[in-house]
């Protein structure tokens, strides 16, 4: 089935907000627990949020699932990366049988992992990855825009419509993960069209780019902001055409299922730079979008903190990671996992003896 | 027994090289992996670092146990806590008990907690609870020295011993932790004697100090430095002599505790900021001392990512926890243990196809 979303709908769809009251209460329940107020920092709000979202005071992180992307770049042919495009494929047949990063990773943090194939560049289905192929890898953005808008508005479809099915089968987490060689490059362009900013900034060495490397693909972002650069009427209408311009399958599937964890009430993990674009590009569309995403850590890429700047999140990881396929937010889970059970194990006031180890807040 | 560890005999003790063939092969392990070059990030040269330390290129976290050191400070008669000082004998009670923050912490990371009393200021043993008081709390460090040199190094000797049995009873992973009220004053003004630094831009709140209590605090360490900073010929006798004049047992005991775990190759993980400033210390007494330590997290109290800077480590993660117990050194558990089993597991180079997977350094 292919969702048939139009742009207008799009445009139209509103987020749903996350129950305050449910958010106040277990901030509450955390600052009486026998310890300093806020002592246990940013877990305290992150764990209130995914409370908040899911409309339960006892939160869970039971049922957690990785959706990861995969979908090829024809900007690859401008040399943007030290790989070739054919591992994109080679890598999804990992995903598909378990032996990828994500998938041992995965394993480690109890976390199942669904790979996606969204545009993959082979006409050869992969067995264990999920097929909503929407065309053979983008087009290279220099030379033609990436996607038509129907293959965007498919692609966004896609995304959404997965949240839909993790909500019906009980998840009560989702990890967003992409794949695809060249799309730290495509998740830069676009992130230098959305904020004005300067490439030189911005773009980063992706997997591990040279010298020589970074200035092409430096060069390349530059030219895709010549080539689209322009002015709107609408922050919607702007976004939406600069991801059809110079974004990915995978970019457009990440942004949908962003925008269906608004919908259906799921949080939804932010991994690295290319989800992290994600997730901006549906705060733009789906203004308030941004209530249901987590942060997980800071990776590598330049540009990452500053996109979750834009949303307000601040990373619990540091590590400098640049693994891809959803690591990155799969290494938070063990950390919230240890805070949830903190929340509901812990000493409260009334079981100790303590009154005064409260502190003003 | 007391340890009967004289000055002269610490300032001659020799840090322990960890090992250096073992650390390249993990290294190079790692990069045999089938993920982008260092794409598991800071990971792989922490978890590279702890098989040097171990001496085993199959490092081991099954068995780690935090040390948290609990002692009072007489510099809390000077108002710079919230909190009164029968809050560190209420909080030792429950890490006996097994009920304090990081007994239940403890219990979701797989961790040990072994409490130990170095200077509660109370003549009462506590139950569960090591007893290895030196006296009962330290001196006002405005009126007198903290503490003599032979507490200080009686202090000192038990982290040591400590470290020794951990080693004997087959742990591979130390944890440090703390408990005591007023000891982020201590540790901030030893800091700042050590370091030449000015209060203000050190001293933090603690585990929640309001506006005029912060100012109290700031005042009182700027009377510290008034009144101990002087010239010493050595840096280890400054450095120890600063200890008796502002530190605390748990201080002088956690860093004997790094001391041990570089004289018996076990890795110790550096929690907050005052395990951080008991890991300075122990670097300046014992130069090369830091290379068993391991980071965690960033904290809140404004000082540590400064002493941090100063061992060349960074920390792993960011999340602005202020607890305290060794928590923070224990959230960075499980993040270590799935960095380990994906290096254990992850499928190599030469079990899949991909050949160009693997980027430049």
């Amino acid at each position: 089935m292919r969702e048939t979303l139009t742009r207008d709908e799009l445009f139209s769809i509103s987020s749903k907000e996350p129950d305050l009251e449910t958010y106040k209460k277990i901030k509450n329940n955390w600052d009486h627990l026998s310890k300093p107020i806020d002592g246990f920092g940013d877990f305290e709000g992150t764990i209130a949020r995914i409370g908040a979202i899911q409309k339960n005071s006892e939160p869970s992180l039971s049922s957690r699932c990785a959706v990861i992307f995969c979908a090829d770049n024809g900007i690859v042919s401008e040399g943007v990366s030290q790989t070739g495009k054919e591992v994109t494929f080679q890598v999804a047949v990992m995903l598909g049988q378990g032996t990828s990063s994500a998938s041992t990773l995965g394993r480690q943090v109890s976390c199942d992992v669904l790979p996606v194939d969204i545009g993959i560049d082979s006409k050869d289905l992969i067995p264990g990855v999920i097929d909503k192929k929407v065309r053979q890898g983008t087009g290279n953005f220099l030379l033609e825009k990436a996607m038509t808008m129907d293959e965007t508005l498919i692609a966004i479809g896609t995304g959404m419509n997965l949240a839909k099915e993790m909500k019906d089968s009980g998840r009560n987490l989702i990890l967003t993960g992409e794949m695809g060689i060249g799309n730290t490059t495509t998740a830069s362009a676009l992130f230098c069209l959305l904020t004005d900013s300067d490439p030189k900034d911005i773009v980063g060495r992706g997997a591990g780019l040279s010298d020589d490397g970074l200035k092409k693909k430096i060069l390349v972002v530059e030219q895709a902001l010549e080539k689209y650069k322009d002015s709107f009427p609408d922050d919607k209408e702007r976004a939406f055409e600069y991801l059809c311009d110079v974004g990915g399958l995978d970019i457009a599937a990440l942004c949908g299922l962003f925008i269906g964890g608004s919908i259906y009430g799921i949080p939804v993990v932010i991994d690295g730079l290319i989800t992290a674009v994600a997730a901006l590009l549906a705060e733009i569309l789906v203004p308030g979008c941004r209530k249901i995403m987590i942060p997980s850590h800071a990776g590598r890429e330049k540009g990452l903190t500053g996109v979750l700047k834009l949303l307000e999140l601040k990373p619990l990881i540091t590590g400098n990671m640049a693994l891809g396929e959803g690591t990155g937010a799969m290494m938070v889970l063990p950390l919230l996992d240890a805070a949830l059970s903190f929340y509901k194990n812990a000493s409260t006031f009334r079981d100790g003896d303590i009154k005064e180890y409260k502190r003003f807040k």
